[in-house]
């Protein structure tokens, strides 16, 4: 029973083009000009594109769904828009006053909870302690300034975007680069976290009735904004800069107000809310360990500056001159409102609430102003630039991880804007852990601070390194001046990043080192991984005996006499002169039944029975493989697999299990193509 | 860029028998002899079969594995052992002892723990009710009675066995037939956990400092007799027998010498060991609901029937007779124990123990025995004997799934024999589900029995009702007395199932009664896919013209220049004479550049760009391709994918997630096959 030769002639079937010329050459025309093919509608799916073999997709190719894919991109569509076209991206640059509102939202809102983070680690040794609030916000500021100056330089020599990673990477070698990448993206997390831990705390001090919901009002406040960021928000909206400056102006009035009511000797008492409790004092000694982890929980006030540098080329030009000057402002406002906030919180005695349901800003506008709508407006403006500073890390983080992924750091899906432009997995990543760590440390603002600075303070200082580094090798004018600039900011980034590490080590800080560094040789194994394959891959040109394959060796595995199988055997039969049917079986009683039937049923197909005693199908089929391909080691097998498509998904576990476990296992054999050919039932 | 034709001669291509007849060839040998082919060793893993176009498949092609798999092998080879070849299946008959110590362990072990359980209930009404335990343990004896006089007229009507779901279906229809089906599945799995709680309770009692470890103790022993019955333990083995001899033997020693010393007024006063606390008492009053319950409890030792009846066909000659002798023995022997067991403990006045951590029988044992070797004797006994009741459903259940699976109601892996001929997908789910109820209920059987009882007696009822029928059409001699005599057991299983199923409705048969008709149902769900598949996919032979398919449309959707890419568009250059290559890119001036490489990097396949400037990749390569079908509808596509096969299964994650998108979506396509052409990276 051997097969004959029964291809078909390829004269038979109805030729395609592959182009869809197919109605133009109807209507014979033919248009030469590339410029009018290029905007002529052509089949109506495609455009022709400007070059000779090129499409230009449109917009329905996308939407077109049928079922419940219609029904999905119903939702979808709800939720985040439709598709936009890469053409629309938009390059707004931002003026000063704008560049301040969106990218010092993160800087300015540390004020928000800075002075309260502090005075929660003084107050363990007692409210006497608490004095020290003033004194630390000053060396705060201090430290603010010295890592400004710094920064401006940095920006100066990096107009097109100052981002750690790229200042590491370009003078300390991709390694650095990466090392400050991994703490910037566990910063950016952090971030996240602790601005919405902190916005829903503006929120719980005015309602405390949702303090029990926190943390689920905290995940939704994420999800919102994963949702705004999948649609696409531009960072240029004006309908960001309100809460900045909402937060700036009521926060300036307020101080404003309290200074001069202390000038004058007007000092109002601190009378505790209902609900409030004292936080448990006197437990530790004031030593200066614990001045240095309440420095190090105020620290956080500065890891807002990687927003500006990062963000330099959304400016209008001089890019590098308009982000420096907006960099100065923002550290100007937030010194401004860091220490009139601690001023006051000391002067009028005002002390932490142990229960967590106020903050201590909102204890300070009530202590001043009663629990009137002055009350009320501050909160909410507190609320909502918490949310526009975590808003920031949904721009930031997304970005960055598309650098890494350009640079074959990540998978290659951080590195594809979806249909609204933006970068969908790194938003979505960012989301999910940054609900992570909400749930995990219940919202609570003081857990989470010590995960924080120290990742940010590791990328500012490699920052600062590879600034110095670059002055020395450079030699550029004012080369002396920059190198002292930036010598005291990496010192004093250094210092900060020890202190902070050190301090705070069985509070959190001891994760981030163990996280840093895994994180990085995760990004260092995926790029040694993509570098080795591109090597192993890459190919000049296909060598000319190379461009035509030999003939498979075609096989079709079938279970039975149906119509899937016969599908199969007639698609093999298209494609291969002398395909065989192989019925692998443990019942010889029905193989032989089947082979009465063969003649009738698959014409001049061959059929080989093999027959398994051991009930195995894999294990004979993988060996006839290999037995035929010892007579022709340099052919490939085919092999054709006939599958039956259910109407309904669950009914998959009916059916193709064999075929999907036989899939895997012929996957990593070599030498070695599946056709898969789906069986669809008719309609009823 | 049209394509010539450049597919490669057909007789360039080594030729390949598929009947591996390579070797014979070159030798010049043909043997014509069938029976000679059938014995010699051809290609070593192959055989010839006994008709022409047949191999055989050698142990080698079960056992040749590499790498990870070859140590995956090593594990299972040690664990149940090698293959078995199908010619090897044992069919042993059993004689009468032997098949009394197999089939009847379920029903004897049951007086291990019924008469516990029967005052556990009694005793929420004081100790003072627990006098009934005797007059409750008799009427569940004339229970026994009159249903194994059922039995015996079913076993005699089905000789090639008479599980319920055979005599229902066979009787009552193919619903209620599935019905029984689904109620014993139930029954089998609690039968597990039931009998493997009470052997752990029996070892318990002497060792109690394990009471704690209880659950895992259970777990441990269901997952050790799932291994045994994966490597095919034969129910015939002599070994089976030890077990329910001994723990006959001891027992009625033990009840011989507690009766002997009642009968000589040397009464042993009861007095609890360590830890025995005394059952919360009086909480209920003595009203017949109580009774009802405390008897439904008891009713547990009935259920063992089914096992005999089940297993006819694994009697020796004249099976039906020894089968029936065999069932009365096993009445006879549990009813003296049972009986005997109560009768002790009222005269005793044993009392359960509250804490759970005694059984009655070990507090028995011990009243009369003491604390020394016969209590551990007595014990042993009893667990071994528990454990061999477990192990009966491990043989009824898997039996019973794999006639569902044969009849098309359960997925047709039942119904398969693994490599040591156990039926391993129902070892598997029952060994799962067993487990699942024994850390569920902690491993009580007081919390177990009301799950228990209501699904066994549904399926007796069936049965009788089934056989009932069955005398009613046939007028066979003796129908009247058979008439009689079923109906008396069918009414007698109906009551003690809507007592069950009402009296502990709270305890726990509710959950019978919501699982077994949904289980019936996906039963019927499943018979109606396959049974409509099966219309859908019949074919009795191929129409001539659709033994050759039209040929197919190839397209190969690349996303750069490499070796992967190569070697798809060669295999398509292989099978087709106008393969066209696939770019889909949101990137032009990218596409630009692959353009130009293109003719010295592909030579002459042509290659089309499709620009998809909303990013998608999938939606414009449906598009594309439903472009193509309107110019040949009848032509099916063929898509060759590239497939990048990494060296570690993680590094999948960075590759192919894109191709395993598109295979899913193209999966449900009408008219379109896939090919897979995995790139291994040569090995360094």
């Amino acid at each position: 029973m051997r097969a004959v030769s029964r291809r078909p002639d390829p004269s038979e079937a109805p030729r395609v083009d592959p182009l869809l010329d197919v109605r133009e050459k109807r209507r014979g025309k033919r248009i030469g000009d590339a410029y009018v093919r290029r905007v002529r509608s052509f089949d109506d799916p495609f455009q022709r594109g400007g070059d000779e073999g090129e499409l230009v997709a449109t917009e329905r190719t996308v939407l077109e769904r049928r079922g419940w894919r219609a029904a999905l991109r119903g939702v979808r569509t709800a939720l985040i828009g439709r598709p936009i076209h890469t053409d629309r991206e938009e390059h707004e640059r931002l003026t000063k006053v704008k560049g301040l509102a969106i990218f010092s939202s993160d800087n300015i809102s540390s004020s928000a909870y800075g002075p309260e983070e502090i005075m929660r680690v003084l107050a363990l040794a007692g409210t006497g302690a608490l004095t020290l609030t003033l004194p630390l916000a000053g060396l705060i500021t201090v430290m603010l300034a010295i890592v400004t100056v710094s920064y401006r330089q940095t920006i100066k020599a990096y107009p097109r975007g100052a981002s750690s990673y790229i200042v590491a990477s370009d003078n300390l070698g991709s390694t650095m680069g990466v090392l400050a990448a991994a703490a910037l993206l566990i910063g950016y997390v952090v971030t996240v976290a602790v601005s919405v831990s902190a916005g829903v705390a503006a929120m719980t001090s005015i309602l405390p009735q949702i303090y029990d919901a926190r943390v689920w009002i905290g995940v939704a406040l994420v999800l919102l904004i994963m949702l705004g960021n999948l649609r696409g928000i531009r960072e240029s909206g004006t309908i960001f800069m309100i809460p900045t400056y909402a937060y700036i102006v009521v926060m300036l009035a307020i101080i404003g107000y309290g200074v001069a009511r202390v000038t004058f000797g007007d000092v109002p008492e601190f009378a505790p809310p209902t609900g409030w409790e004292p936080v448990e004092q006197g437990a530790q000694a004031l030593g200066l360990f614990l001045i240095l982890r309440a420095f190090s929980q105020g620290a956080v006030a500065l890891t807002g500056v990687e927003a500006i540098s990062d963000g330099v080329p959304a400016f209008k030009p001089p890019e590098w001159k308009n982000a420096r000057t907006t960099l100065t402002w923002a550290a100007i406002v937030f010194a401004t409102l860091f220490v009139g906030i601690a001023f006051l919180l000391t002067r009028l005695g005002i002390q932490p609430d142990g229960s967590e349901q106020y903050t201590v800003l909102s204890l300070l506008v009530r202590t001043l102003t009663g629990e009137g709508a002055i009350l009320v407006v501050a909160q909410v403006a507190t609320a909502l630039i918490l949310v526009l500073a975590a808003n920031t890390s949904f721009a930031d983080f997304p970005r960055l991880s598309s650098f890494l992924a350009r640079d074959g750091f990540l998978p290659r899906q951080f590195a594809f804007r979806g249909e609204r432009l933006a970068f969908t997995t790194g938003i979505v990543a960012l989301s999910l852990m940054a609900i992570g760590l909400l749930v995990g440390f219940s919202a609570s603002v003081s857990g989470l601070i010590p995960l924080y600075t120290l990742g940010v303070f590791i990328a500012f200082t490699l920052s600062q390194a590879g600034m110095l580094v670059r002055w020395w090798r450079r030699h550029e004018p004012g080369w002396r001046r920059g190198l002292v600039i930036n010598g005291l900011g990496a010192l004093t980034t250094a210092v900060v990043a020890l202190v902070v590490g050190s301090s705070n080590f069985l509070q959190g800080s001891w994760l981030v080192i163990v996280l840093v560094p895994l994180l990085m040789l995760l990004l260092l194994a995926i790029h040694g991984h993509y570098r080795d394959m591109d090597r192993a891959l890459a190919l000049d040109r296909i060598p000319a005996r190379e461009e035509v394959a030999p003939r498979p060796i075609v096989i079709v595995p079938i279970s039975r006499l149906d119509r899937p199988a016969r599908q199969a055997i007639a698609f093999a039969n298209s494609i291969s002169t002398d395909a065989v049917a192989v019925h692998v079986t443990n019942d010889p009683d029905a193989a032989d039944a089947l082979r009465e039937r063969w003649p009738a049923w698959a014409g001049t197909t061959e059929l080989v029975v093999v027959e398994s005693p051991y009930r195995a199908l894999i294990g004979p089929l993988l060996a006839y493989m290999d037995a035929l391909q010892r007579q022709a080691p340099e052919r490939p097998i085919l092999v054709v697999l006939a599958e039956f498509v259910p109407r309904h998904w669950w009914e998959n576990l009916l059916h193709n299990q064999t075929a999907l476990r036989l899939k895997l296992r012929l996957f990593t054999r070599r030498n070695t193509i599946v056709a898969d050919v789906p069986y669809h039932p008719p309609r009823e």
